[in-house]
């Protein structure tokens, strides 16, 4: 947790030594000594503050378990049902999977993870104890936080909202929710459900919102009448927000303006096949947009590597961001917006902040987005936790 | 151009030997042996054909040059005339950038590019000549085709038709066009002049389109009136094409039909922030959609790394492909249907074709495409030119 870390560059400001004590960034300056401490030479590298993966499902990877052709129908609901057969059939273990993605993700400098983890009345609470293991044999190197997500319906599968409670009286940290008319065909039951079970447990939220257009909007704006009537400002965040890139842009802006005043947060894929909340409008509107990779090659489909830079070049991409301070935005969106939405304190890259550090080979942080170089080493509060693009720990 | 290659995987298939003779795949079988040969264990790599960059702008890429920041406006008249103006205050030399660009898609596995080249009244032909020489310094290694490229607009600046000219006569191969009512608005003039180029001098056509909706609908229809007025079924490619993503389906979908019919190419970039031809409707009608990184960290913005797997990936992104299949054509995008609009002969992975091979650490085509490892190896025609990711030849 203490170290002398020579030769970087924060931020691609000019090369510097940062001092880290008792997992924070003591001091930053030129030719530092501390005879006490152990030295990492750096050689110039860029550093960023920790990168994090604000949105994904760790309980559902394939990764490591061998190719496995996609199987899927094109529907929401197909993907659902095709996962919870796919679970059993395949045994596609909580505890071994999410520790193979939390590692990969850390490996590519990721310092903490949010993650919706299903619950339903086939698995349980299964996916909930396998994850909430991996967080804590790997406590120390990584923060994960847990959505309790009833993926397959809340008011539609009677028992899930048993299971639901009982989540977050053990390792659940925050309610999860989905496509209230979508899904369960009940917005108003499901929506006063995970407000309640929030105001119960004391928990923020976070509700996925697939609905396009319209529908979506509507789902939107009963999210908002609760969040308010709650005094849930700042402790909700709507993922996907697809209906945000409805084509009428003035209604998408009304809504994002009533976001931005009832401090609701939203975090993205900057899914190239879909409409999506556009960067720009969030970041004019001051709505904090964070980013994650979503499902990492599981049974809705085959992409994803965990790579928080990639996805930050993605967000770029989608949102066409070319100019340097743009792109700048891109990677905050994969950085400090989510430790705000996660609630993170001391995330960054000054005195005084957590040493959360990724060190890579590049000369701006656009540089480092567009070219998302593997990542020369990755510190957690201080303490070396990968190098060269992998963990330090072996994964399962 | 003679070598066996052992313990490889032909997209996927059973592991087997590949023995390669006079820049040929002779004979793929088990256990082969061919005591004249050198042998390259490949142990056990997936085998892929060479990629194809089908559509790039070797002449303007700033790779090697240090970070520049991004200082171009958002149109696309802002792009070209901050490029004219760049090219000269930051010595962007043509030569020198393409080799650059060239070594780094090799290194990456492609075997082929079409670059289009800028023609224009302050550049002249030093563009072209800067690319022909690269061409010529990598001749064996990889193949380049060079569009006569008029970026700054054709009938609105005189003297550009008579430099066309010139290229063609000498080192391009294709005669090049773009946006005909966008930049020149001159549909009529800009379209006749290349036709009538390619009529004179024998050369197939590449036009870029970014006109959207009905106004590049009309743009389209022109170039289809004149691909069969001229009999140039097959040797006509039409680049972004972005109208072809316009909301009208149906309308888009009769315009593909009549692609299909004059077989007009498509050559795309999946640009995730505009809409793009859709992959799916252009191969059910029977339209070669090729593919390309277009510019590589130039002066209109800084993405790009000439990864031509990578484009496979945010091609199966844009389309929302999951299926094996599917994301196997986007592979097929990026390499089989570049050498089909390239006319180049023997492109495949079975006895007889050419040996132009990528050897990747992956299971299948899609994981190759998904996780888009570094090359192992890259052959151009039985030789070696590629290892670990790197050309094996320095760039300047």
């Amino acid at each position: 947790m203490d170290i002398l870390l020579k030769n970087l560059r924060p931020l691609g400001q000019e090369t510097c030594d940062m001092e880290v004590r008792a997992g924070r960034i003591a001091r930053i300056g030129k030719d530092l000594a501390a005879p006490d401490l152990p030295v990492e030479d750096c050689g110039g590298a860029l550093a960023l503050p920790g990168l994090v993966e604000a949105h994904t499902h760790l309980d559902k990877s394939l990764w490591g378990m061998g190719w496995r052709e996609h199987q899927a129908g094109p529907s929401l609901r197909d993907k659902i049902d095709n996962e919870r057969k796919l679970r059993k059939e395949w045994n596609i273990d909580p505890y071994r999977q999410s520790m193979r993605q939390a590692l990969l993700s850390l490996g590519h400098g990721s310092t903490a993870i949010r993650s919706h983890v299903d619950i339903d009345t086939d698995c349980g609470l299964a996916g909930i104890e396998g994850v909430a293991r991996t967080r804590e044999e790997l406590a120390g190197q990584i923060d994960i936080e847990i959505v309790a997500f009833p993926q397959s319906g809340l008011m539609s599968r009677p028992g899930t909202l048993e299971l639901m409670e009982r989540a977050l009286q053990g390792p659940a940290d925050v309610v999860g929710g989905l496509d209230p008319c979508g899904i369960d065909a009940d917005p108003k039951g499901q929506l006063d459900a995970v407000f309640a079970l929030a105001e119960k447990y004391g928990k923020p939220i976070d509700i996925h919102l697939h609905e396009p257009g319209e529908l979506g909007a509507f789902s939107m704006e009963m999210i908002l009448d609760r969040t308010r009537a709650h005094g849930m400002q700042g402790r909700v965040t709507i993922s996907h927000a697809f209906c945000l890139g409805m084509p009428d842009r003035d209604r998408a802006r009304a809504l994002v303006a009533e976001l931005a005043e009832a401090q609701v947060h939203i975090a993205t894929v900057a899914t190239p096949s879909r409409p999506v909340p556009l960067a720009e409008d969030l970041r004019a509107a001051g709505v904090v947009l964070c980013a994650g990779s979503d499902g990492i090659r599981d049974t809705w489909g085959p992409y994803g590597n965990a790579d928080m830079l990639e996805r930050a070049m993605l967000l770029g991409l989608r949102n066409n961001l070319r100019a340097d301070r743009d792109v700048e935005h891109a990677f905050w969106c994969c950085s400090g917006a989510g430790a705000r939405v996660m609630g993170l304190a001391g995330h960054g890259i000054t005195e005084g902040c957590t040493a959360d550090l990724v060190l890579v080979e590049a000369e701006t942080v656009t540089h480092a987005v567009v070219s998302h170089p593997p990542r020369r080493l990755v510190l957690k509060a201080g303490r070396i936790v990968a190098r060269d693009g992998k963990a330090v720990q072996e994964a399962p």
